[in-house]
């Protein structure tokens, strides 16, 4: 007998028929005998409607107000979910933050979770019965409901695995697993049977939209398994303990994982601009005068590319920005040029930034030199690079993003034979 | 500067527009410069959402979950016009339940408030903000929601107004006050300046349905002054602590009322189903064959008439049954027939009991009297007849509901002239 955390998102339990479905998985891992908590994202048209009347009546809503309200989307799933159990003649009842507790900051709306008291739970778990957990909230210090900004429910999950010492954390979603790269753009993607917390933590930050980054820092460090897998499939043609007939991904330590593969993914995010001054006065402090403003106007840069001109008196800077933040990093340059002192600004968002991911790459020389060889074989420019110790990162012409995809999933040995 | 606790319900926050002019009202009052607890319904719709869910999920649902999920309802109003009132420059801030707490038992679906901590609130207060309370809603001792009932918001108002010590409570509805009897029945009715406890009690239990029996009740208990009035009126047409243009009808203390009526009002139910049982034998312990059977089966049986045979062998006796329970106190009597021998058992729900109210009658003889008369003169036939020291109620056939409301209104001098 395990203890288990299912965590279900948004699409998994989107209407009635979906936490039907949903309820089939718990009574499966209730039956197997193990002790279950169960975390519940909103029904998607539920906080559409919330989040839809917060903005009729303000255009900028007090954090902690939008949070009482916004946070009743988790606990009417958590509520159904327990029902529908009941009525499956599994025991179950619905938790929300406070009741556990689950202690946060005070940041409303991306509050971050101090400590989850496990007192009532495993007080509860002796009933033999499922906890149905509201994910994306909890209780600051004040009493007030927090929420957890995006992908809350997932952090939520890990944090209650963590705190519960759960065996593993089964996050259901609309897809069943971690692929290699996006299958849409790739046909023969393939899904990862394991990926170490590091390279789902660069895939995660890097575009790859399965779990949010923050879950899988908050996973990494408390050494929670996590399970992606399909709440689309049969629940009944699983056996318990999440074995199930079409595997999802583990999200492990990497000494979980036997057989390393040097690259085991590739990410890429089209939320990427540039942003290039040309002829900009080669001196110190310049840099400072660019990036200052910059930071100061919570624009974060990524990629910072100079280019020193032949006479060494000039230099181009080209950097990336949030796509959602161009028009404002545009702006605040053009009020700085005197002090910059450049000819020419400007900026696009037709760019994409793909990334190469392996814990591999570590003990393995010559990826990067691999990657600029083939995308060079076909033609494609690089406008910048950043490197970490396992992964790569380039930025190209957006309209190049599906051929270098392809050519580099073929490149890294990672399409399906 | 006063403490005053103003009530919204449904209607009065049925959706957005609504709420915004609920928010004038509110802050009408606090740029009056009174300290102001506000508690709100659920917006209609979301309500009937939430329910329909829970009996798309379960036929009877878990009382404790159907409370968790649909006590969001007023969670999201109150939040709601949190956020409007700010927007008009008012501050406010949202509670809910358990955090001021509002203590209940655990009878959940119908739970009684055990006790109101104003702590919480009157630290609150000195900002000089206001508190938007959801109504309905309480926690109990093991830390879950509870929900009051029927009209449980009007509860959840005069608990917090009698624990605030407030020096009145508003409750805001969709009619501008209490009326002498149903204006859509008898054009010529009043409405009144003043009622008593007493006598809204008997008005709100024997079928007006302004005010809830159970609130009207805590306010008698608790002396909590009551307002009730109109929130679709001007709210700046007013000006501060309540005093209208178009004042409502306040339910207080009798002593408050100076110039007291003989009758104030006509009430009638239609609500109620008649039983007969013919021929049954007229032997000790009959009373206690057919009445005790219906108690054990939860039917609560109100007006109670028996008629002894000639012979002095037999009897017929009459009573009423809530409409709702008619067909399950037939069956019960019919399953008892051996027990009790009667010959003929019948029912219908085409009766109505109106009531003639009034503090008045205790000091003048003569009310019943001129009932019965002038309902003989218009040849109206009387089922059955209970009284009290302030009502009398009688049963005719429904037929006849709208002439004796008329004949009695004119009769008591209670025409608008």
């Amino acid at each position: 007998m395990a203890l288990l955390v299912l965590k279900f998102g948004g699409t998994s339990v989107a209407d009635i028929d979906r936490i039907r479905h949903a309820a089939r998985h718990v009574k499966r891992e209730v039956d197997a005998g193990h002790k279950v908590a169960v975390i519940v994202s909103a029904m998607a048209g539920t906080t559409d409607q919330l989040v839809s009347w917060t903005k009729e009546v303000s255009t900028t809503p007090d954090r902690s107000e939008y949070d009482a309200i916004v946070s009743t989307g988790e606990q009417i799933t958590a509520g159904l979910l327990a029902l529908v159990l009941q009525g499956l003649g599994v025991g179950a009842r619905s938790w929300v933050g406070w009741q556990i507790p689950i202690a946060t900051n005070t940041a409303h709306g991306s509050a971050r979770i101090t400590s989850v008291d496990t007192t009532a739970l495993n007080e509860f778990f002796k009933t033999g019965s499922a906890a149905i957990v509201a994910g994306f909230q909890g209780i600051a210090d004040n009493d007030r409901v927090t929420t957890l900004g995006r992908g809350g429910s997932d952090t939520s999950a890990v944090a209650i695995a963590a705190a519960l010492k759960a065996r593993r954390c089964d996050i259901y979603t609309d897809v069943d697993g971690v692929y290699t790269t996006d299958p849409r753009i790739v046909s023969k993607a393939q899904k990862l049977t394991r990926i170490s917390y590091e390279e789902m933590l660069e895939m995660a930050s890097l575009g790859a939209k399965v779990l949010q980054t923050r879950s899988v820092e908050l996973a990494m460090v408390h050494g929670v398994r996590l399970q992606v897998r399909s709440s689309f499939d049969d629940p009944e043609a699983d056996q318990g303990d999440g074995i199930t007939q079409r595997p999802g991904t583990l999200v492990c330590d990497e000494e979980e994982i036997v057989e390393q593969q040097v690259v085991s993914g590739i990410a890429y995010s089209k939320d990427e601009a540039k942003v290039t001054l040309t002829r900009v006065a080669d001196k110190p402090g310049i840099a400072a005068a660019i990036f200052g403003p910059l930071a100061h106007s919570d624009i974060n840069v990524d990629m910072i590319v100079q280019n020193v001109s032949d006479d060494g008196r000039f230099t181009d800077v080209t950097f990336t920005v949030p796509m959602s933040d161009l028009e404002r990093a545009l702006g605040v340059l053009e009020s700085c040029k005197t002090e910059i002192t450049y000819e020419k600004l400007s900026g696009t968002s037709d760019v994409v930034k793909i990334s190469v991911i392996g814990i591999g790459m570590r003990s393995h020389a010559g990826v990067a030199a691999k990657m600029f060889q083939v995308l060079a074989e076909k033609g494609i420019n690089i406008l910048a690079i950043t490197t970490s110790e396992i992964k790569v990162s380039i930025l190209i012409d957006a309209a190049y993003a599906e051929l270098a995809i392809r050519t580099l999933h073929t490149a890294y040995d990672l399409d399906e034979v």
